[in-house]
Order: structure tokens, then sequence, then C-alpha cells
């Protein structure tokens, strides 16, 4: 039985989320029952959404319940199998956790999903051909349903997200805009991920320099915005959407550690006609395997390139992800276990 | 030629509109050319949307012109006429304006319709089966999209739009919750519009007030949510809110005058995956005589009784109007004009 480190939630945040809302164990991996599997993680992704969960409020998923593995997407390899369909060796997909082993039900649905590390590096299962590709496939094709020519916006640009939103954007023949935080970021997104434009966030700090660099950086408005942070970013996209625009509402990152983030002209929505829609990426499984096949298709044409921000050893995993949550990552953050 | 009383818009308010924005003059109806109408008018709507159009910024419509009749839709009867499709006696809907008479180009696209007076009485083409009962249908039907039990709410449930929301929802088999401005209107809601349940917002006049009365009159959370008002009612409503929950933004008259109105927790949009949706019935005429046919079967049949509120004369417009923006009409705003 190999020893498991684990990272447990041992407190809610109360602002802030701190490196002492989590808890470091080292703990034996059970002994196998029939049909269960032994997943060894290579990678652990870290995301935004764990923010959330780590709430006793109302959020849009199960709270993270305390004294329990934080929740968290892996992948990783079958070490020791009681179940019929997975063999030793095999790379698999799945949510294990903060920690370096997961023993798995093998009949759960969706637990488990064998990948070929011969198409893209493992890790990229994770990202780009993982749940944030799907991410920005799902808003931008069933929410924007964007046209050839419009122009798109999208915020945390250089993020797994945004990186995944620009390839999928631009392959729909789409003028593309980011909004990151910083030059290298900006310079990132339009010399390597091909934004059209990109706007640093940190050089427009307010609701009117914002929606000024976006009036010059969209000539022709705004038809469609992909929302990965909130706040004044929303409210600048507002002021420069066009009549029928469509906003899919994915993360509120900057909410999350509890300041309150209105919405200050919410009757742009209606002035403009628009559609403003929130999802879940994980409510709507039935559409991955499309999604995952572009992603991959993307990935193997070279127009999408996944950049990574990678840290060592789980007990490095809180501290990516506050850093995650303060926009210092660049790229899909993961934390390598082995 | 009839002498002809007009309502111009004279000045744009600064904040709230007043009396002193608008101007009454008396002019001669021009001699008709070939192709051209001239109508009475019977009726003249008077709509929150028209404060909007007071405005010079960017709006959800054209700006009403300085120095040019009030826009309006209007109902009459053809007094005149040098187009083969209208003949003097035909009882016509149309936009008018402020005024008592117009000349009308017979061949514009849906400029004049033809409708008749002996299946409901003239003025509900401009109430229960006119604009506003086709705007309640479109963000019930192409926006809720409703099954049968769910929840609903609507903001200014006694109005022309509100009183007809609650109609077609009774009959989609929903639980209907109005809103509404004080213990008389809210009895009304109840005892003659076949709401479920009336919440006076007088009575709870902040965002925690208006949610708690939210929770115990939707004890099963809201589904959908037609809003005419905006400000802290759709605070509410989002606290509220079921997963997949949809709003049809159709009115922030609250905010007309200016105010700024901020949404308070926008992240609640994603939080329970919602859709909210502005829109403007004139953009879907082709989905009207749908509508139209179902209101006028409504009407007949006695499930959709529409309350007018009737003011006499032109000149009483705009008091009427800025009434109809405080809130102090009862059902459908309409001035005689015959």
């Amino acid at each position: 039985m190999p020893r498991n480190q684990q990272i447990l939630l041992d407190n809610r945040p109360r602002d802030a989320a701190t490196a002492e809302n989590f808890r470091l164990v080292t703990v034996d991996t059970p002994p196998l029952a029939e049909g269960q599997v032994l997943v060894r993680h290579h990678y652990l992704s870290l995301d935004p959404y764990m923010r959330g969960r780590m709430n006793d409020s109302k959020s849009y998923a199960a709270c993270q319940p305390l004294g329990e593995v934080m929740l968290g997407g892996t992948v990783g390899e079958v070490v020791e199998s009681r179940h019929a369909r997975f063999k030793v060796g095999d790379k698999v997909v799945g949510m294990g956790g903060w920690q370096e082993y997961s023993v798995v039900d093998g009949d759960a649905p969706g637990a488990l999903r064998v990948v070929d590390a011969s198409v893209v590096p493992l890790s990229y299962y994770l990202g780009a051909v993982g749940m944030p590709g799907v991410t920005a496939w799902y808003g931008l094709t069933q929410i924007i349903e964007p046209q050839p020519g419009q122009t798109l916006t999208v915020s945390a640009a250089t993020g797994a997200v945004g990186s995944a939103f620009v390839a999928l954007a631009k392959a729909r023949g789409c003028r593309v805009v980011g909004i990151a935080g910083g030059p290298e970021k900006c310079r990132y997104a339009t010399e390597e991920l091909r934004f059209d434009a990109c706007i640093d966030h940190r050089a427009h700090g307010d609701l009117k320099a914002l929606s000024q660099a976006l009036k010059a950086a969209c000539p022709d408005g705004i038809d469609g915005h992909f929302e990965n942070v909130g706040g004044y970013v929303l409210d600048a996209v507002l002021l420069r959407a066009n009549p029928f625009a469509r906003v899919a509402l994915c993360g509120m990152i900057a909410g999350y550690d509890g300041q309150p983030l209105p919405l200050v002209n919410p009757a742009l929505m209606l002035i403009n006609r628009m559609r403003v829609e929130g999802f879940i990426v994980s409510e709507h499984m039935q559409l991955w395997p499309q999604a995952l096949k572009e992603l991959a298709a993307l990935v193997t044409a070279g127009t999408l390139r996944p950049r990574e921000s990678i840290t060592q050893g789980l007990a490095s995993a809180p501290e990516a992800f506050l850093g995650l949550l303060r926009g210092r990552n660049f790229g899909k953050q993961l934390v390598q276990l082995v």
C-alpha cells in the first residue's frame, strides 16, 4: 500500500482564501475492493471554480466538505486494478482530488476516462483537451454562437480557457480581443495565441479606462463575450456590446473572496437586447466528445498551443492555487506529482 | 381639413421627466397624397418604453427627435382614404403618435393593421391584444419557456403586460406570483387576475425584505421571471432563482430617469446557471399573429380581463404618462381622444 499525501479543506475562508485554509496529511491507500482502481496522479489541475466550493454559501456546485480531500481534476496512471475495463498502465483522467493517489469505482459514470498519451501530452487532458478547453468550446458554440467576422472578447485571455477560446474562435473566422493582466501576458496573447488585440486591464484599471480601450480595440463593437472574471470587465463589455450580443458567464473569480461585485448598469442587457447565460461545463457531458475531438485536432494542427504553469509536488498546491486566484499563473495551472 | 392637436417633445429630461418636457400645439392636417390614409385616433397608448426614447443617449430604440410628435401606439378609424386597401370606417391600429389624427402611408410595412372591433373592444388592441400582450407572450414563450408546475414571477404585475402574462402562464399550468405596488393592486392581482400570490413591494421596500417575501411566496424557488421594472426587484429574484432559471428583461423603468441601478450580485446568474435575455417585441413581428390569436382567445374566454386606466383628451397625456412612470396607473394606461 503506497503512502498517499492529501490536502484537505481544514476551514473555510472568511474573506480571501489563505494557505491556512488547507491541511496536508499523509495516509495509507486502502486495499482495493472488487471493481475499484488505484490511480497514481501525474498532474493535478488547479482551477478558479475551486474557490467557490470552499464557501459554505449557496454556490454553483456542491460545497467542498470540511476535513475532506480538496476536489480537483487529475490525470494519471492505473497502478492497480480490480476492474476488467482498466488495466495497469492505462492513462486516465478523473476527479482524483488534491492527493497523490485515488481509489476509484471504475463503474461510476464518468469517473475515469482512458486517454491516449501519444495524441497529446498527458497534462493537456487537464487543460486544452480537457475541462478548460471544453468550457471554452461550450461557451463559444452553445451560448455565443458567433458568425464569421464578428468581434468576440474574452477575459483571462491567456489562461487555459482563454487560450482555447481564441483558437476555437479564430477557426470560426472571428476577430478576437483578449483582456489580460500585464504587458507580458498581452504580448503573449497577440504574438503566440493569435489574439487580434489584447487589453492590459492593469493599465486600464477602472470602468471608464477599460471601456475606452475596448472601444479602440473593437471599432465594430462586441458581438460576443466570454466572461472568466466578472466585475468591471463585464461592465465595460456591456458598454461596448452590439445589439443581440451574447455573454457566456463562466467565472466571476473576483467575487469568490466575498467582495460585493455589482454590475453598474444592468439595463444595458435590455438596451442591447443581450443574452447573458451562465453555465457549468460538467452539466453538459453529452457534448464533451464532440468538443474534445475538435480541441485535440487544433492541438495536433498546432493552432492551439497550450501554455502551462507547473509547480512540483502536492505541497505546492495551496500557494499555486492562491496565485491563480490573483492572476499570477501564466497559462494552465498544474501541479506535477510524479 | 380637421384641426389636429399634437404633443411634441420640446426638450429632453435632465433626470426625471416632467410635464415641461412636452409642448401641445395645434396644426392643420395636410391634404392626402395618393396612397395615404387619414386616421382619427380613438385611443393613444402610453407605455414605459417611451421614457427611454426621450433620452438622447444610446437606448434600445431610435431616440425621439426634438420638436416632433411623440411616438406612440394608437387605435382609430379611417376618416379619409386615398389607398385602395383602406376604406373610410375601417378600424386600424398603428403608431400614430401623441396626436388626434395621423396621415399614414398605407403601403409602409406594418404601418396600419385593420382590426375587428366586434371581437374585442377597440382599446384592447393597444393592450391585451396588442403590443403589451404580445410582449408578455414573447417573454413567456420565447425566453422563459416554462414547464407546467413551474413557479414564475412578474413585476408590475397588474399592468398591461403583467395581466396578460399571468393569463398566458396560468394557461400553461404555471404557478404565478406577482409583484405590485400597494395593497389595492395586490388584492386585484389575486382576486381578479388569478395570481397565486402577490407581493406588495411598498411593504417590502429593500432587497432583504423583498427577498424574504419572495421566499415565502415561492417555496419551490423561482423558475422564470418577467422583469418590467429592474432595480432591487431583479436582485431579489436572483437570490431566489432556481438553477437554470430564465429572466425575460422587458423593462428597467426605474432606471429611465437616469439614477444608477446596479445589480448587486450578478454572480448569481452564473451560480444559478441562469439565462437573462432582453428583448424588444417590435423586433419580432413574425410572431405577432400567433401571439395575438392566443391573446384574443383568452379575452374571449374570459380568462384575460384587461383593466384600463383611461384619461380624457390629448392634453391629459403628459400627466398620465408621468403617473405611469411612477406606478400611479392601474391597468393599461390609455388616453381617449374621441
